[in-house]
């Protein structure tokens, strides 16, 4: 069950759209050229988490992108006449765990007629989803071709801009399956640690007392993680210090534990990287789960 | 005008459908993920040209991407019945230059239904397409941030697969423009030339009485150009002699002309390099187009 909610100015609180039938052009360009942008986003009983993070970083790849962002009232309100049907078709106390995902989406439009499509997509997260990830991800550490220094200098590469043009990160994700693995994390070909295909890279380290979370640093290129800085944010609250990279496999391999997040499966502990099993931490988990569960 | 024809068991001919009202899914993998592959193809008079060439490098890329490709019978049928259609729709004598370009699109569907989208999209070329490349192009260089070694060793990059994924493609064209400049040649991390955003690399040399094409080597991750062959082809045929990189920026600037080729485009000499003008010539640019139309 999907429901989709178009942003039309004609339609203040978005127009609802059937999903059983198509609703695109042949010809816009997110479909012919991959040119356009996205987020996923969680709800909980019907409330949108982390909203304006994941506006914010949908207006900043649509500026490298150079495309119009509409209002942020348009999506707000889109999202809600969503969710509000949503609950209305999952009819009450049938929405399972309540949790929704919820993807925006806007794209270049038809090509010549310079006026973006964009729509909200809306349906309940699936309960595989959590169950994989909860029992441990086996992760091989794929190049992405690029140095971690290349995104400041060649904008052009639209690193950090979380577009449609997703085709090699759903490959490294198959790529991975073809080989008994369940997930990727990304390497620079100057060998730093980058981000998963879908999430970024977390990493836990107690030292002296002192417990500290990781991620690689922004700069090499990697999308700003919405979930990775709300848990950041909330450790930190907690005692925790935090830091940032640049890391390479070793650190993954000697941290006390590793975890790619996102925002519809949140923690998922990664268990071994190549086939060599890593520390993890059951306690870990569920502590910064439920950190971040409470920042949400 | 446009004419769209799906792919559609139903439909052996191809089942037309209207490209003025939506077509697509809006959950289609090839609009939320640019995942799919895709053609460009010109037809003159009604008749597709290199369509086995066109076929070849859509299974190749279809096969990168894990996609079961139609059998290309239906694809050769659906663009008949779309040329058709066309022709029909521009009534004899209306149809201009009688070129039309014909697009191949394949996406992997909607999510979770294992039942990939195809259709064929055929349209007039507009004269503007051709008209700006006459003029020569002025080109800057822009590295693609991958070294040229790395698609052997790294196949989830997809490299030499022509993706829907084509967002940096069109953000270097956006960039380039915003330059005030035509067009991009895309160079490698290790200095080597690959391809332009939407096309093959050519050079011309003459030495010691000896004429030769150049274009870069396919290992260095680019797409194999069907323009490029055919006109190599063509060339070898007419006397001339035929060589593959590996290319640097320098010998772009010493060659004796330079094109950007691609199947709607044709030929188009490129006239300055990150504002450096380069010897071009209009008899090089004359000859080698009419040896390329007696291929195609």
């Amino acid at each position: 069950m999907t429901v989709l909610v178009f942003l039309d100015p004609k339609f203040p609180e978005g127009r609802l759209a059937d999903a059983a039938v198509p609703q695109l052009m042949a010809a816009d360009l997110g479909a012919t050229r991959g040119d356009g942008v996205f987020e996923s986003m969680l709800a909980i009983d019907g409330v949108p988490r982390k909203m304006d993070a994941h506006l914010d970083r949908m207006a900043s790849s649509a500026l490298a992108l150079d495309l119009v962002f509409p209002a942020r009232e348009s999506w707000e309100r889109a999202v809600s006449t969503a969710l509000s049907k949503l609950l209305v078709q999952a009819g009450s106390g049938q929405a399972g765990s309540g949790e929704a995902v919820v993807k925006l989406l806007l794209t270049r439009g038809v090509e010549g007629t310079d006026s973006p499509s964009a729509w909200v997509a809306a349906s309940p997260v699936p309960a595989a989803v959590r169950e994989r990830s909860a029992q441990g991800l086996d992760v091989l550490l794929l190049d992405r071709g690029y140095d971690s220094t290349v995104a400041d200098r060649a904008p052009w590469l639209l690193l950090g801009a979380k577009t449609l043009s997703y085709a090699v990160n759903m490959a490294a994700l198959r790529y991975a399956k073809a080989q008994g693995a369940d997930d990727v994390i990304f390497t620079s070909s100057d060998g730093k640690v980058l981000e998963g295909p879908t999430s970024s890279v977390i990493l836990a380290v107690e030292e002296d007392g002192v417990k500290t979370l990781l991620t690689p640093e922004l700069e090499s290129g990697i999308l700003p993680g919405t979930t990775q800085r709300a848990l950041f944010d909330a450790a930190e609250a907690a005692g925790w210090a935090r830091g940032y990279g640049p890391l390479e496999p070793a650190h993954l391999m000697e941290a006390d534990a590793v975890w790619l997040v996102s925002s519809i499966r949140l923690l998922a502990p990664v268990t071994s990287i190549d086939g060599t099993p890593i520390p993890s931490s059951p306690a870990l988990t569920e502590e910064l789960t439920a950190l971040l569960r409470g920042a949400l």
